[in-house]
């Protein structure tokens, strides 16, 4: 069978029957690898890879933007599980027509996002490749074993909510490919899909409050990543989609070029903000200090049920067949 | 420029430059980084890449081979600090058609390896590509902190050595690529080749040797790896050609197809055995300790000198412009 037909989700199965993490440790299925380390305090590693053509396209993305953008990537995934990064090991393949100036400015991206991250690149791996930029990084960071959150935590009736807009980054990317005019709307969606923000002081907060239940950042938009959650957590979810937060410049475009927001919001990705679970209980009192913590709303979506993934709210109707990303289809 | 033309080693000691690692950690450089950890005991993370039609053919090797392969060449990066392995951190992007039995096939391979030297696959990314197939593996192990060598520890006056035969891995790639017929020294280079022996054992107990000064794995062929430990030392060597373990399925295949078995061994590459020196107090009575406990011999190549690289002894002259490995020319 073909790795197209096989389907991204039942390789990752499959490696994770292959390899159960042993006691101690927590591998495969979450943002991050959970390490035995000190009493106190757990190591966490993320990786991520990128390729050419799939996930990035130089004419589209400067190099500068994607150098920060693959630093960013892995602190988001950091930053879910409630920790703080520390060391970055960055490996590329390259194409041996590939330009010095090219690699400089990609350079200066990576230590951007270092820089503000907190992160040190300690190492990696320069190779040649035949077809195409490749780029993998792996990020350590460590966080305090009691706070850490998992996407194996969400209780029934949690308050789901989110950190940040949903769809920009995805319509960003639409807008980069269509090669639209030039608007002040229009430069907010790309910007944020070149150079998403990560709530990497919110992920620490929020995963120290006791209310917090389950938590993970939506990088393959959120159905994906929600089902992710209830899968894990062995529950359910329904999502009003009438509390989705859009942005004004996503609903702006989206009415000028007949998008449907709501589906970019659902399905669209790389989004990089926090999709958590609050308990009932907690929901309040948590909302409240973050926004005066943060300065910016943390919006509830909807609440974990007993079975199913359920979207209500859409002109009345329920949203089916949403269609997850799979990276080898 | 090209990369083609500014080179890796170029490439490399730019990112040294903008990523220089702060106190605590030792960075790019060496065969492993060292994280600050416990009191006694530091981290090693060590990453590499590898690329389809660039460092492996999947018409020529095996999926089990390659998965065994791609955990073991990062366990030699372990071994050649003095290390244990613990943590395997697998990314892969693959083209649709891949097969599902070639990646099972290849799953076999990385459980081989990671259950022959102790380690456990804890993450990665899985994604699509365009073109060909990409393989990062991130391993993290551990080390006494007194015990780790690097290679900036050379000593003017060391015996350089090296744990194994050299030149059988790149002979083996020749006699794949070259279709040759069946025998069993072709066998045994190609099974070199295939399936490298790693020092996992003999690099725990060399490390935690005092007379052990600089220590590293081959990967890029001795004379490649031999430059970086005198560059990083500040000294240079002086190695005795005649005195290279060729193993005798090298030499009669050498001899028989005509090769310069010599120059596979100095130039050749993926030996993955251990490259030491060792103070001349020490080696005789660490010598005779490694044999007796690996029953296996310790070759003394030549020693430290004060600057530059020589080699003596072949047909009495000296070997020039010996070509290093750049991956992207």
């Amino acid at each position: 069978m073909k790795i197209s037909d096989w389907g991204e989700q039942n390789f990752i199965a499959y490696l994770s029957k292959q390899f159960p993490a042993k006691e101690g440790s927590i591998g495969i299925g979450d943002d991050c690898a959970v390490l035995q380390t000190e009493e106190n305090v757990s190591c966490l590693v993320t990786t991520d890879a990128l390729v050419e053509g799939v996930h990035f396209l130089t004419t589209l993305i400067s190099p500068k933007d994607l150098g920060y953008k693959v630093i960013a990537v892995n602190v988001s995934d950091i930053a879910a599980m409630g920790g703080l990064p520390s060391y970055a090991f960055f490996s590329i393949a390259l194409p041996g027509a590939v330009h010095s100036d090219w690699l400089k400015e990609l350079t200066s991206g990576v230590k951007k996002g270092c820089d503000q991250f907190g992160v040190q690149v300690l190492g990696g791996d320069t190779v040649g490749s035949k077809n195409g930029i490749f780029i993998n990084v792996t990020l350590i960071g460590h966080a305090n074993k009691c706070d850490i959150k998992y996407r194996s935590t969400a209780s029934q009736n949690d308050v789901i909510c989110v950190t940040g807009f949903l769809g920009d980054s995805a319509a960003g990317l639409r807008a980069i490919k269509a090669k639209l005019p030039k608007s002040s709307a229009i430069d907010t969606l790309i910007q944020t899909h070149v150079h998403p923000r990560i709530y990497l002081d919110e992920g620490r907060w929020l995963a120290s409050q006791k209310g917090v239940h389950a938590m993970m950042d939506i990088s393959d938009g959120l159905d994906c990543d929600l089902q992710r959650v209830i899968k894990a957590s062995k529950c359910g979810a329904e999502v009003d989609l009438r509390t989705l937060p859009l942005s004004e410049s996503l609903l702006a475009v989206s009415s000028e070029y007949r998008w449907n927001a709501t589906e970019l919001a659902v399905a669209g990705g790389e989004d990089y903000c926090l999709l958590l679970t609050i308990s009932q209980k907690y929901f309040e009192e948590i909302r409240r200090h973050y926004i005066k913590r943060f300065q910016h709303s943390l919006h509830p979506i909807g609440q974990i049920t007993g079975s199913k993934m359920k979207y209500i709210g859409s002109e009345g109707g329920v949203l089916q067949n949403v269609k997850s990303y799979d990276h080898f289809s």
